[in-house]
């Protein structure tokens, strides 16, 4: 069973968005077309072969704690070990730091893969990356020369110790503590929780980065200040000297992604924990928010190639199981037929087909914009691609994990009760993909992020962008009498969303937040969906280009299919959201507590 | 933490549905109101002592299989016993058969606690009823007097074996034969799969009740017989003699509701396995549908209460966990407020109110209206009743299985990352709850059931009784200026209700099934929130009522709140699903293998 369609994500790649664009750059004058490919092709060997493997082993026996060490599956740390010494490890770094020097978009696609094979396994070389990425921008020189190099060569991992076990979301309470003391380092002291990879038996060190506040500091999120604590504390070339004062409490058991630990952390209980200060002091929350814009992109990713793992089971079981016939033929003698002729079972894979290939383009695009942000040198230029990034993260961390589990629950009913069972692997993919909901940021918090605040920074330069994006989709579509249909939905869906915005920032001025974000989350459904049709659109574009050319008929013409479905039996649901919206619909808000 | 809501169960019986009017009938004169009370006391005490306790346990020691015997947790059978003695598997029975001679709302009022408390123990009596009813409805006396003595005290348990590993859903191509020989039994020979309850060491016997084919029976399902299959053959005192030929090949391994064993069975692997025909040859579909109604029934009052359950424990959450402030409260030391304050929280407790309330009063009005028909003496009156019970049986099914995972899902959301964790019992919810949109006829064969039978049977006699029955409630809301609004919405959805269905009448009178049939899943998902947004306005018009005398105010107005979640949130849905169905949109069906 192939993991993730290269066939789709070159489609993604080179004939919706322009990466071949990329190598006029000059970083990327080394790399071809080739190499891109190259790079895929490794990155599908390591999850076919070392990934994949194991995924549904590490469900099983997930990480125990014997109360002193934590143990997990041989075949994590092998699997690690083959991603580092592949060079995906690094593979967005420079050649002079070691790196495949790659562009964004390609190194998501080499992620997917890894990610679909296996999740959680995942998790511990993609934490490390994040981590190293904000290390190398934030931290002194001398931090940076002494860990980033055991990050590289993966003998350290990351983590992103936030979540503290009283204040969830609340960053702005968080309550551990750092004492400046002589040498120049800080004391922790705190509890943490929810902390993936807080410790594991994989690497020989751990890096974490820990949020915490400095005595004196200003209260909330304005008091915050990020602290890099190892696991080990390293002699100044990198071997470990003793264990600093970060202890494992226990570990939580997930009902999905078992493999990762999930742990409860306590620094400096014997007051010895060592954390050395990441920049400035207070400025750690706007620190950590880079690692969290990157990470928010790699959920969204996650969960789609988990939705699109999905998918490639249940395709390939409806196409192999005989069962029932057609309603109108009434003879009991008559051959049982596949499964996928049946017209609901059509529906479940179309629709899986429409969440997991709507997500995947989504997340490639983000990537491409990073691209596109990175290779433009005029700040000009640059401003509106940022400010749209901006304004898409929520969405491209929310849509594909509200829409990857549902395709991952409809993988599971067109297998029926095979679905339902752990000898077939897709109830474990609506497990895992479970968690991309919650994690780094809940929906709930993504929908007030989009519509409290990226919505109307910079003059609400990001959604003008968005609607010059789709502009040039829409002035492409409109040359084939095909897309006729389409192209008139999106415009007038543009134009609600156009008007829910309007009416929006009116409720909010002039009734102030409490009000104005009540529905917050419908507005993350309303745009989501826009967005995602905008993309099948272009999608059904590029099908329509390819097809004049009158080749692989099937692949394109699935295309236009998977775009008529969005638009026919999702698109739709905008007008609902809508209205909830311009009513300022009251019906949650005035809810009250004890009349539940 | 309660398992249901006792004021909202009393809420159903007696201030929606007339549960008391029962006590005029015949069967009933024994009874009251207490007597009833005190059943489901009795029901509540033994969920709470002996099915809760161990439902985490059963999950995580699920039953194991060491080659010769199945083994379970011993608090399973433990509770199967004190069911057994307080009487409630048998709540239904007449007096004189060792019955409580309850009515069908208060026996399934009664099974609601105990699924609520731990679905996967409540599975083993639950089919022991449904077993025990059939061969007393269908079975020779012999076969009566005995086996029903086993299975009424709990000797032996029932299982319903229909599905074959090659045949799945579609009865219609089993191949299990039946071949009589002397003695006027027969020599069952096949393979059965997802035989829940197929063993297990918590009783002394099993009785299987088994879909079989007699040697040159018609094909299809015409020629579908039912056998009684003991797992131990029993002397003339029900004492066992030998084992029959029934041999567990294996366990399966679900995702959820563990506790329940899930077999695949070899019936006559030495062509000695022993089978009695359950009444006419070839009638076996027919008598197997009579159980499998009741089960569906069943099924869907199992997702309303596991949806229930996931309700209460992130409600509790949400009242005790502080976290974050109101958006324009910008003061970061000003004191957390309890995550119920949230709009957005409010938002997904409400969702969970309006699916879970909404299922139950689903389910209740659907054992109400058995209770109408088994106490109605006359014919021309029963007949509509049992129209309209037979047309929301799919519906009965279907929604709560539906919307009872989606509430677990917002339950899991609630608590964020304590809800992902095993530690917590959410999570156990939602996976548990997934079966049931799978399992006695998935959801998709219960669209076509609805749309290509239900509906037009016996000249759509079934929704002309529904009309009637919501007509009846619009008159009485028409009374209260506050539901006004919620009033003429459902006339309006009874309206589109009425269109969709005309139509779909023509398309399937002029193109046939094949077309006519295609997106059966929309019109089950329109009819379904129809029936279920009745039931809220049912809800307020009671509480509207109530509301006059000035009582338990907080209660009521919880009521008109849910119901105006409902109505605005979700009723509006309906208009896309009718549009696709009166468009006869092709997507679907016209979506070809090689396309995906």
């Amino acid at each position: 069973m192939p993991l993730l369609s290269r066939r789709d994500l070159e489609f993604c790649l080179y004939e919706m968005m322009d990466t071949e664009g990329l190598l006029q750059h000059p970083r990327y004058t080394d790399h071809s077309r080739e190499t891109f490919s190259q790079t895929m092709d490794t990155a599908e060997q390591v999850a076919e072969r070392y990934f994949a493997p194991h995924n549904q082993l590490a469900d099983e026996k997930e990480p125990w704690f014997d109360g002193e060490q934590v143990h997990t599956i041989p075949e994590v740390k092998e699997a690690f070990r083959h991603y580092v010494n592949s060079g995906l490890l690094n593979a967005r770094l420079d050649f002079d730091e070691g790196g495949m020097q790659l562009p964004h978009i390609i190194a998501a696609a080499c992620s997917g893969y890894i990610t679909c094979a296996n999740p959680s396994s995942a998790a511990y070389p993609f934490l490390t990356m994040a981590a190293a990425n904000l290390i190398k921008h934030f931290a002194s020189d001398d931090l940076k020369s002494l860990y980033l190099p055991l990050m590289r060569t993966g003998i350290a991992a990351g983590t992103m110790a936030l979540t503290e076990p009283d204040t969830g979301s609340s960053l702005a309470d968080i309550k551990t503590s750092a004492t400046p003391v002589d040498g120049g380092h800080y004391l922790i002291r705190g509890n943490k929780m929810y902390i993936s990879g807080g410790d594991q038996d994989i690497t020989d060190n751990i890096v974490h980065l820990v949020l915490a506040k400095i005595k004196g500091a200003p209260a909330g999120v304005k008091g915050i200040s990020l602290f890099l604590v190892p696991k080990w504390l390293v002699d100044e070339n990198g071997q470990p000297l003793k264990r600093n004062d970060v202890k494992l409490a226990g570990l939580l058991h997930k009902m999905g992604y078992r493999g990762t630990t999930s742990t409860v952390l306590n620094f400096g209980e014997q007051d010895q924990c060592v954390g050395y200060l990441i920049g400035e002091a207070h400025q750690g929350l706007k620190y950590m928010f880079m690692m969290m814009n990157e990470a928010r992109v790699g959920v969204g990713l996650g969960a789609a190639v988990i939705g699109y793992r999905g998918y490639v089971e249940s395709l390939a079981y409806a196409r192999e199981r005989p069962q029932g016939r057609h309603p109108s033929n009434k003879n009991p003698e008559s051959k049982p037929v596949a499964i996928i002729e049946h017209a609901d079972v059509k529906r479940m894979l179309l629709a899986q087909k429409a969440y997991a290939e709507g997500s995947i383009a989504l997340c490639l695009y983000a990537n491409h914009l990073i691209d596109r942000i990175e290779t433009c040198d005029d700040k000009d230029q640059r401003k509106p691609l940022q400010e749209l990034l901006d304004l898409l993260t929520p969405i491209v961390k929310s849509w594909p994990s509200e829409f990857g589990p549902k395709a991952n629950s409809l993988a599971v009913q067109v297998l029926g009760g095979a679905g339902y069972i752990r000898e077939y692997p897709v109830e474990q993919c609506y497990r895992d993909n479970r968690l991309n909901p919650i994690h780094e940021g809940t929906h709930g918090i993504q929908a007030m992020d989009l519509l409290g605040r990226k919505l109307w920074q910079s003059g609400s330069l990001g959604l003008q962008t968005l609607a010059t994006e789709i502009q040039q989709t829409l002035q492409q579509a409109a040359e084939f009498d095909e897309l006729h249909e389409h192209c008139q939905q999106l415009q007038q869906a543009l134009a609600l969303m156009h008007t829910t915005t309007q009416n929006l920032g009116v409720q909010l001025q002039q009734q102030g937040p409490d009000i104005g974000l009540a529905n917050a989350s419908a507005y993350l459904s309303l745009s989501g969906h826009i967005v995602v049709a905008w993309l099948w659109l272009w999608q059904a574009t590029a099908a329509m280009k390819a097809l004049q050319s009158g080749s692989e008929e099937d692949f394109y013409r699935g295309k236009l299919h998977g775009c008529q479905f969005f638009f026919r039996w999702e698109l739709p649901k905008i007008q609902h959201w809508s209205n909830l919206l311009q009513s300022a619909d009251d019906t949650c808000r005035t809810m009250q507590n004890n009349y539940f």
